[in-house]
């Protein structure tokens, strides 16, 4: 674990929390997502918890009344304030936190240059936590955002203009192949135990569906015909009227990170649930890939868009490798408990922080979830 | 209607909103309630709609975009933004929506020393609206701060303290009476038209339950006694777990205005729903007043917190008064179609602005409703 | 009481349930609604724990293990099946609730010659106690019935055409009346204490809204207009969806008892919730009648279908009149506790027994509900 | 396909309704299950619809008016009565569906001798759908049971004492292993495409986990410790109130086919979710077994219980195998729309028909399900 890793993580939080008034900072639009200002103030609670009480001698806990506010779902570590009102947190103000921030900081800098290997570990799994908040204080910024009928824009400017390679489809003969983290690098616990899955041979899209394909399966009637959708799909396209991805605009404009903007046909679609990639990929006679194949596939000569644009949703339910134990104490309840109920997305985002995600990187989500950059890839 | 009363209604709501940050005043903790945010522009959108705009020739919108943010519920003014989702309007900023009030005030400067008598009486429901408001702005800020584990205070010090003047029984004998709003004041609607009704003789206590009294009817197993409650009350304290007033903390203390604050025996209990009003007043052997009852004791000597203290359930649905007919348009809606499903309350409170209230006033909410300062006087 | 106000009244309900199978006795649609043989059960219920329990001696309870399946809603006896599971109960069956009431009939038969004035008075209580049930169960079969695609017919045959007189208003003077029941016959404890109401003058409709004008209602989109209703209705308009009454068909018949048959523009409409009945009299120009000056219009010539058709809306919460008092023990608990939230009906429909209503009686019903033989009547 | 098979699938249906009032035959106790009337029906609509009206010249519908009341799930044969309103179906009468299916009986019997091989494909897949349902039958009526406070028995008697072999450990080395259907004999379509899996080394039960070690959890504090569940479990034990198992009754008692009997230790526990079953194998620091693990281990020496008692929770989310696709037409929304948001269970039940299951058997269910016959078996 390198110290420039933290410094840098810990100040590209504070950048992306820049564009936000303390009032946007606070918002929460549905139980799902959490406030700008709770992802600040959890990520410096978990340095605090599990780094700084257990190594730190004489560390001082910055306010005795807060972890309970700031604990996302560590049953181990104590009472939560109730997720779906953390957007009523209008105390700690967000200079509040940011001192808290500063306070974590300045104990974790004195801790760094004499921590034990294991407090280094967890400093390091704490900067990798921090990254994942990254990319959901955006995602949640987003959706709250989305709310309100001003639509404003987190970031001025428009975006740059996709540029699609053509569609064709990349060859994987499969058979054995090793899946999973292996090696010096950091990956979380549910990226492991490396191991071997055997594959049979499959084609996989070289690149991410695009908003122009997309648009022509709406206008197809995709969301009107029962036959494409599993069947917890179609219950929700009908209970929640889905017409068409989370952020497309009745007026043809698509919602992101710079406002509502005209819908580029070249770029990547985004924000579709689980449910949506698979009635499309049935539309277009082909399927979603399982993580495994994702994985093996990202070695192949022209797999591009792999984790800059949109995590991809796979047919692979989130559940444990082979041999995977949870560890014990909190960061046991890191991954494990999620494993039932929701499923697996690779790749990385627009969104994603540089350097964080890989290869054997594993997201999950509900399989309804739309709020994310989560996009799809074919396969077949 | 005097320029003075608009003046001083339109400082009065800044000066309540000036302990809040603008984390605070965005708070909306429930459906029912609303930030200090959007209390602020509502009440200027009102005065925009109903009087600047018909009004004053030559009048500029403040913002086109925001009339449909800042409506509350006037079907006749167009499309409104979603009342549970106020809270997710980090845009317009408090700064911009004192911009707005500042905006509205200048054209209301600039209409009234011209302005036509229908002008004026709209500029004067506008302010009474505007103190409704004022009293809403505190009962729901309370309710937002007391979902915040760390129970903010709106105010600093302490509440003085109560003095409880002794329980006595004040006779009424009787007969025919005059209800409701006569004369040259300012009235709601709702308030008339006036009219004779015939009563029995009764008895009303001379001042309002105390909490001390409260604290000995759930000492006595009040919550858990179903004879006690009205059917709908009984279903209502088992579903959502009632065990003691809203703001009564489970260490004994009462959440207020204050913050947390030692329970005040001889202090009226308030945060009371009309379900527990009767409960309370069936266990003491008594009953709550009718609406008529209560007005016609306004006139008795000794009726002692009439209206300084908390609003006091009554056992009247609020119905409208014989002969009562809705305006013609927006105006029509204000008051009228709410009557039904809510009971009356009447006097007025700690927190209601100074001169607002009146015999005749009739507030109204749901039998289950708890955030208001609500309390109860006995009769028999 | 006389002896055989107690054989018709049990010999009605089983008459009632003759046209039903086993299958259908056991319908129960929704948890407002109970399926006949609850309703033949609890009422013998009634009888064996109000009247034979106390009164005679000996008596044996009929199964040990009855009484908390069909306890209504009587917290001082004891626990009961959750109502909206009362459809469940498969066992007992039919043949065995039928012996129960042989079983019943059998105890009041041996303790009537001999019963004391306390226990006669119970079971005249016991006799009008199962006489609404009998339109309970009418009403209750009627909607299990419309949830079923074949709309089954509960009788044969065809319904009398209606013959509407003309419309016309009667006059009221208004002035002081009396309310309530008094005298010898019997009355539920919610009629009383008798008392006098001081009215204005009115008038009155000299029948009930037809359904051909209520199809004129329609017509004009008065589903579709949110100025003629109040707030709570146009909520439950756009919440249910609601498009016509509850039993009138998209293809332009209307269910009934009679099962689907052909709207007769002449007939009472019917299966009106209280939320219509307004919006329908706003609509006409006029409004509701209160309850008192419902009552008091009984004796005006020329008031026309008073109790035969359909129970009248009138404009009063239910609410307790002046010294009401409910009773020590379980009878206190039979139509108190349920006086908030709910509208009061008057008259009396074609499904109520004969000989069961009277002009001081009072139904009640919370505004939403739609599913009783309630319709409307004019004043202004 | 054997005629065999039919007859004798037919009069085994006919044959578990025996025992059931016509009461009894229409209860449904949950959206999720049906009524035994209803089972009875479905199975001969889809005999009617997927056999008779395609392949039978001049096959007559038996009533025009039923296809859309047992039409289960497919969007693609019509429009569906709703689900959850099964139960209200007190019409057609069960006489009535008995016909239908003495109706459709005779009909296939005369279709049968001529039938091309398609059409008898399909009365294979009837007769192994039927026998779903027959399990289903039971499973949905014990249900419905145990909603009524007096705990009817489905089956007089008590059942056989239960005879548990010593808990042991059987290992399976691993390796590339066969799974999935293959062969002549039937097997569903989610049982293919048979391919190969690579399995890690592991140790897998010999048989099921006993009602003696689940009390042995319960004792041990298992419902009350969130680290030993999953999130979404732990979130399920406390909405729900979970203590024990779906029929453990608080005395002790267990309810099953039998009415409630005293709990039998040695008998396999039944009536699990899967989070519970995940839940128990944390706390005896074990897991549950992958379905493909489990297909491996069946043929491993002292295997037992393996498809006679109890279904088994396995820790593999229910999707696709590699190739699958589903058949065109109303056939292919057997299996294939449901492979989201399940969990695997492998074996089968007391409740199995004879000869349904076998080893590359999937059954599925959501993981909170409880009111199967499901119970497991641990691995590691």
């Amino acid at each position: 674990m390198s110290t420039e890793l933290l410094r840098a993580t810990r100040a590209r939080t504070l950048a992306l929390a820049e564009p936000l008034s303390d009032e946007d900072a606070q918002l929460q639009s549905m139980p799902d997502a959490s406030p700008a200002k709770w992802h600040l103030a959890h990520t410096s609670w978990f340095f605090e918890t599990l780094v700084l009480q257990p190594h730190l001698p004489g560390y001082r806990v910055f306010d005795e009344r807060w972890p309970r506010l700031f604990n996302s779902y560590y049953e181990s570590l104590g009472p939560r304030h109730a997720r779906p009102q953390r957007g009523l947190l209008s105390r700690p103000s967000l200079a509040e936190v940011k001192a808290y921030r500063r306070h974590v900081d300045a104990a974790l800098a004195d801790l760094l240059p004499f921590a034990p290997a294991a407090a280094r570990a967890l400093v390091e799994l704490g900067c990798h936590h921090e990254q994942q908040h990254q990319e959901l204080l955006l995602t949640d910024i987003l959706h709250a955002f989305s709310c309100n009928p001003l639509l404003p824009a987190y970031q001025a400017g428009r975006p740059a203009a996709a540029n699609a390679p053509a569609q064709r489809w990349l060859q994987h003969a499969g058979g054995i192949v090793d899946i999973g983290h292996a090696g010096a690098g950091f990956g979380f616990d549910n990226e492991g135990p490396s191991h071997r899955v055997l594959l049979e041979a499959f084609e996989i899209g070289n690149r991410l569906v695009s908003c122009g394909e997309y648009a022509d399966f709406i206008a197809a009637g995709g969301y009107r015909e029962p036959l494409l959708w599993l069947s917890d799909g179609w219950a929700t396209v009908q209970a929640q009227g889905w017409q068409r991805p989370l952020y497309w605009q009745p007026d043809g404009s698509v919602f992101g990170l710079h406002g509502a903007q005209a819908l580029d046909p070249d770029a990547p679609v985004m924000q579709l649930s689980f449910y949506e990639a698979c009635a499309f990929a049935e539309w277009a006679g082909a399927r979603l890939p399982t993580e495994f194949e994702w994985e093996a596939a990202t070695a192949l000569q022209g797999f591009e868009q792999a984790a800059d644009q949109a995590w991809q949703w796979t047919r692979s339910a989130y559940s444990p490798y082979p041999g995977f134990r949870t560890a014990a104490g909190a960061v046991g309840e890191y991954n494990g408990k999620f494993m039932v109920g929701q499923q697996v997305l690779r790749g990385g985002s627009l969104a994603t922080p540089p350097g964080h995600a890989r290869p054997s990187y594993r997201n999950f989500f509900p399989p309804a979830a739309r709020w994310q950059f989560s996009g799809l890839r074919l396969a077949r």
